[in-house]
């Protein structure tokens, strides 16, 4: 069974940047990666705060998070 | 040809978790990871000074350097 892994952005060139590299070198045998635009879906903004997220892109994995560079903190996409 | 990532540690906690999650989760098929602790291999800093690194940990992908949480700062491994 595949694990869940979620990555969380906003659209900026920091997050853009992270998703294109990072998000997509993830080994797709073992991840399924969700890739979730907080910006145009704010109803995910409670489910990543829950999980942790304190900026933006982040890559909640195995229940970790996991803060990447800084492109905005989850506070400005409220 | 596999691309080379660089996942730049210094041994803490932090890093560790970075470590077992985020750089072992990459498509082994596409990336071969070098893992380099700072702390044991100060020859190394360097190299990651020039890749753009700042802080541990921290992965180099596509000459892309993404920082990921916060270890510790370079220059406290000096």
């Amino acid at each position: 069974m595949k694990t869940h892994a979620t990555f969380y952005h906003a659209g900026c060139h920091v997050c853009i940047a992270a998703e294109q590299s990072l998000a997509q070198a993830l080994d797709p045998s073992r991840f399924e990666v969700r890739i979730i635009h907080l910006g145009q879906t704010p109803s995910e903004l409670a489910g990543a705060e829950r999980a942790g997220v304190q900026s933006v892109p982040a890559l909640v994995l195995n229940g970790q998070v996991f803060h990447i560079n800084f492109g905005a903190a989850l506070s400005a996409l409220k």
